[in-house]
């Protein structure tokens, strides 16, 4: 029977297998073998690159996308490099913010981050180059033979990593912390805060899930379903992370705590106290879980997924 | 009758009309209309998008893609999408090439560069921005109405500017000038300097006039063609770029000269002498009109195209 406490084993044993396909496909995509129309992979920038994108994070994007396109029996292969794909925007976004012109953070998951430990113009280049590369796999025939669909997660993933998506929500993450005000903190209303939020860390999460669909040629109500529960879920991710920041424990959670008081930033959890940060939580990973009825069984990891994100403690 | 006066005459019109659609359309595609998926254009991204897209430059890449998509009879509209992605890739590399971890020019065409006039986040995330936006631009239906044709584009736009292409160019480069290597400057021979001008500058190039081919839905005979005119651009543009550095006039360059000397950088000229890259330049342009034969007096603009970027003063 499945059980919430099977669906949690198998939502860990899930997201570390993920984890290990997309360390391996990331592998391979960053390897040295010359693919049609490159003239040369320069060594200190493919470094920078692997450095940057290997050997770390819990790859919960590509979870959810090969998770979602799974629904629709979508060919593994196919989902993991949509994963890949993903993880390169992530991966790359992680290194333009650590730069020191944005957050200047010098460690990431306990080691240098990718500036310190190349120089800076590498690692602007090799940001530059992981944004590039997510575009040229996702175009690649081999993770979709029909290219309608090939099209369409381009045009998904740049809508939800551009200007009305992630680097949309960074530039209001830098004005809100008053980088372009004299240091002058922003003091962001409910409604400013969900849009930062559903931009800067939510429009990737909910990229993710549409993935799916358009790899799995989804119907509306199925298509409408994911996006609900990616939004639901991007929504707790960010929820839970600033109360990890308020009540976390900096060991468990392996950076720094309480940034966002030093920062005097607003959050959900500033605007709606603890309590009221919890109910919200609460709500949203019971309409991720909503979201899921069409799919019935087929989604319980994707319903694990949720409590996953929501109650983590890193 | 077309002679070669008429023909360069017929090219600069043609390139000034190019221009002047371009910046129309950049102006459009950075508006303030949200699309769908777009929770908001934060207003300080935008302007700082703007500011590194609008106003300047002669426009000569999306110019290839018209006038190589011409040939092939390709609507114009679709043509100037696709050029006006290439060319907020192109605008997004100066940006990029420009912070001070990079080249740390603090003007470009006589006005501050962007993250002089905005700061070094802007900057990094306008270059993001437009960077995203380029495949977010080829992707969409209105750039044309097969997707197989919008997903090859995409593919051939991330090979340009990406590891084997553009971003590869830009590392080789700064590691040619000794940034990796405690500022020891390293003796390029010929074929790494071709290597290097081939992905840094060449590769954008060669995509401007593959991509007429694409849109076009050119034959085998006809994409090879346009290949080869675009390789055999590119290099003219680099040459006549490093004779300019020598024998130019700055106040008609537009900028200082002298900088590869300065640097002690390797180029064709400072390897083949300026007769030697003279000849070779003559050859180049040569190169480009034989590839062009099969498309016969169609393609006579692209023939003056090549001489005005190998014999141009600024």
């Amino acid at each position: 029977m499945n059980t919430p406490a099977n669906a949690a084993a198998q939502f860990q044993q899930q997201l570390d297998q993920v984890a290990n396909e997309i360390e391996s496909l990331l592998d391979r995509l960053l390897g040295p073998e010359l693919l049609a129309g490159e003239r040369a992979r320069p060594a200190r920038l493919m470094e920078a690159m692997r450095y940057a994108s290997l050997g770390g994070g819990k790859r919960f994007r590509p979870f959810l996308v090969v998770e979602s396109a799974a629904l629709f029996k979508v060919p593994r292969e196919r989902a993991l490099l949509a994963g890949a794909a993903l993880e390169c925007i992530h991966c790359y976004s992680l290194v333009h913010d650590d730069l020191p012109a944005m957050d200047n953070d010098d460690l990431r998951r306990g080691r240098p981050t990718t500036h310190k430990a190349f120089d800076e113009a590498t690692g602007i280049l090799a940001g530059d180059g992981l944004l590039t590369l997510a575009f040229d796999i996702v175009a690649r025939p081999e993770t979709h033979p029909d290219p309608a669909i090939r099209s369409n997660l381009v045009l998904a993933l740049a809508r939800g990593s551009g200007i009305g998506g992630m680097v949309g929500g960074q530039i209001l993450d830098l004005g809100a912390e008053g980088r372009f005000n004299g240091g002058k903190v922003q003091a962001l209303g409910q409604s400013e805060i969900e849009t930062l939020q559903g931009m800067k860390t939510g429009a990737l999460l909910r990229f993710a899930c549409t993935a799916g669909a358009i790899l799995g040629g989804a119907n509306a109500t199925q298509r409408t379903a994911l996006e609900r529960y990616g939004a639901a879920v991007g929504e707790a991710f960010q929820i839970a992370d600033d109360l990890l920041d308020v009540e976390g424990d900096a060991a468990t959670v392996g950076k720094a705590i309480g940034k966002d008081a030093a920062l005097n930033k607003g959050t959900l959890v500033t605007l709606l106290g603890i309590t009221g940060a919890k109910e919200r939580l609460a709500a949203r990973v019971a309409e991720a879980e909503e979201a899921l009825a069409p799919f019935g069984k087929d989604a319980d990891i994707l319903k694990a997924a949720a409590h996953f994100v929501a109650y983590r403690q890193a």
